[in-house]
């Protein structure tokens, strides 16, 4: 399809750019940095929102919701806190017609206002674990925004949870990595993600750990997909979140905290997307499967739509396109850009046959089925799409992937991927060298891939990536 | 239960504070107005967006997301608008650390962006109707706050829709009063509600019609719970969303706004409570069934857990509550205080019988149920609990409706409830008189509780009473 949006090698943030506007995801709003939020985008925020939901509740954790605004004072009383995020506040001086008393901030988070309602909430042991979660808007003024990917404003889910000993916040906060990040971004998104802790450098600030999923994106760069931290008792000690042991005596909880958010839709974008648009896996897709009437003729008319009730009734996320009065070529450019998984072309000629064209979007593959075959075609075809288009994605991201032992050999690799070198090689020394090439730490693993106790143990790899 | 809560005939605004409190539904923010809603309230208000939500989508509307923050410079974009919000506004005037060019306006509603983004997306008749709706929080300044019922900050759906006609507006307007609105309160939330016309005066801002569901609380006060508004082409001028028709003219289009909120939440609570606390409707209730273990016995302890599993199973919301370290009567009591519409009692003297005990928070009414009827019982009384709720709100509000033909008799009825008047006999002239005594006229209904075109028809009645 020449011509209907830059090409992904000739300027990948064009590509982007032209995929959030012609698959009609979103705009720029007019204040600087938001985003006005199309329908077609939102109803993949909304599957993606659901998916995270349900698993956040499997792990037992309950949604609460908390103000908007915030006491400026908040905001000083854990100082670490507050340097990290001045520049990026948006402050209320003017409501109800005249000047505030005391100014009130448009959360950046709610980690202060979740800080002062655990420290109400838990009493005693009893009350332990506490495990919350908040969905919301928040706001970070940003001086270079990007739709999805680094906005002004941008929802997102925050967890905060309070434990009763370290080692049950560390293992909660691992179980969030796994069960809820992890397990949506590679069964539901079909990204393959690099699970790890964080460097020093790298970790949020307060916390004694973060880790984090990071994918791969076409362009070979790294995007931050989701974080959960330990933050040891220093949370707990700034919020005085106490409670009363079973031997009554008073001891200061351990916490964890988690986010992701918005973010995450550029990240499907950028992961599967290619040169014909959005490229959407069967699980996520708003819209599974579109059935399309080629041309007006009332026999296929007919047809299509009783298709298009079979598959509605078999469960499949269907739409009918019966709009003849436009284009076939232009609706089947429309529908791949929109990146829907499959396409069920109804045309006469194949009708005389008894038959339609089945035609995968991750593939572009076309096969002819059966009239009477189509809702089992379909459903299969969307289970096998799943699963290849998490392969292919785990094979990109193996041949974008070098295993490298030197500084410079790891720069090389990240021009167009991810770099695999052992950390006791790099260091904090390297990682300040790779800084100056634009190049981080996206996290450290233990050689099989998995999350590694402490940078310390031996055999620890460092991923580095240039990240969004 | 005396002296867990006030009781309702003693003070009912004490009352509903003791009920926020001790159901552990929401607190106050630390900014003046804004509300923290507890995980038990949020998970009323999941499951009231949910349903309106899935109603919404079934009327044809989709969602979307417009920004936070909207440019001080759009509301004074139509005059009418400004005059109604202007105190109301919460102001940004500083951000990234420095004074903004143009102060940001927290929105209020999303009503001028979405003016700005329906201009931009109808081109053409084919882009008719174009019917959207968002999900958001919003913020109004109040100087009178109440948690839930009116708040600074509150979470709301607002659509918005563009239609080719007059026609075709004031149906979709209609449409979202009686499919999405009245539907969800009359067969989720078991509320009666009068549908019907506000008067002139009572009218939304800028709108041609403003159309509502009102319902009755226990104190007999009114509280407006949804609204749906016809704008003509006031809203489409000032915005200038036009489109070109199919013989090629160019025409403003005719548009619809509509709104609820998380004031459904008092709603609910004002409907249905008691002197017990919270009281509600199964298909509303988070919980529906809680599993009371009565005291430690291993026996008893073994069923309880299976029943649980069994009523899970079975698609009942339920919890086991074993917690036998606290006392049997205090845990009652908290269930009770928390609206769950069924209670199985399982206890050592019953279980000898084979038998365990069905109670019902709406009615009192305990029952034997043999211990392989539980689930069949469980789920055959929560369809009759949700019936019987709503039967038992239509009593109140009938008993609580008074015929009247004049001011001082209708001012009367509304100390304890509504009354119905002529509307012929009250006029306007009747409703400013009304409003000397705090007394409103909430909609205009034909005699048979429908909604009138106009607010001549002959035989049209007014609804009156004090509202919240």
């Amino acid at each position: 399809m020449p011509g209907v949006i830059t090409s992904q090698s000739e300027d990948f943030p064009q590509w982007y750019q032209d995929v959030l506007a012609k698959a009609e995801l979103a705009d720029n709003g007019p204040v600087r940095g938001t985003m006005v939020v199309r329908p077609y985008g939102y109803a993949i925020w909304e599957r993606i929102q659901g998916e995270i939901d349900r698993r956040i509740k499997q792990a037992g954790a309950e949604n609460v919701y908390l103000p908007l605004f915030i006491p400026e004072s908040y905001l000083r009383k854990e100082a670490e806190h507050v340097e990290g995020f001045s520049p990026e506040l948006a402050v209320v001086t003017h409501a109800g017609g005249k000047e505030l008393e005391e100014p009130v901030v448009v959360r950046p988070t709610s980690e202060t206002l979740f800080g002062e309602v655990m420290a109400k909430w838990v009493q005693s042991y009893r009350d332990l674990p506490l495990l919350l979660n908040q969905w919301a808007n928040v706001v970070r003024w940003e001086l270079r925004p990007r739709v999805f990917l680094r906005t002004t404003e941008f929802l997102w889910q925050e967890g905060h949870t309070a434990h009763a000993t370290r080692e049950d916040a560390a293992e909660y906060a691992l179980r969030i990595l796994h069960d809820v990040y992890r397990d949506f971004f590679v069964n539901v998104l079909a990204v393959p993600v690099f699970v790890g802790r964080k460097t020093r450098k790298e970790r949020f600030a307060g916390a004694v750990n973060t880790l984090a999923c990071e994918g791969m994106m076409r362009d070979g760069k790294a995007l931050q997909l989701a974080t959960s931290h330990e933050l040891g008792q220093t949370f707990a000690r700034a919020f005085d979140i106490t409670y009363t042991s079973e031997n009554g005596t008073v001891e200061h909880c351990w916490t964890t905290s988690w986010g992701s958010s918005t973010r995450i839709v550029g990240g499907l974008i950028m992961a599967h997307g290619d040169d014909g648009g959005l490229r959407l896996p069967p699980r996520v897709a708003p819209l599974q499967a579109v059935v399309v009437l080629v041309r007006d003729d009332p026999d296929a008319a007919g047809v299509a739509r009783r298709l298009a009730a079979d598959l509605g009734g078999a469960g499949v996320r269907v739409k009918l396109d019966a709009d003849v009065a436009s284009s076939y070529g232009r609706r089947v450019t429309d529908w791949e850009l929109k990146g829907v998984p499959v396409r069920i072309e109804v045309g006469p000629r194949e009708l005389a046959e008894g038959k339609v064209t089945l035609v995968r979007r991750d593939t572009g593959e076309r096969s002819g089925v059966a009239l009477d075959g189509v809702a089992a075609a379909v459903t299969e075809a969307l289970g096998r799409i799943q699963t290849d288009m998490l392969a292919q994605a785990e094979g990109f991201v193996r041949e974008h992937t070098a295993d490298v032992t030197g500084v410079s050999d790891a720069v090389d690799a990240a021009q167009d991927g991810f770099a695999r070198i052992p950390w006791a090689a790099l260091g904090e020394g390297g990682e300040a060298e790779l800084a100056g090439h634009g190049v981080s730490v996206r996290c450290l693993q233990r050689p099989d891939g998995s999350v590694p106790a402490s940078e310390d143990e031996p055999g620890v790899v460092a991923i580095v990536a240039k990240a969004y």
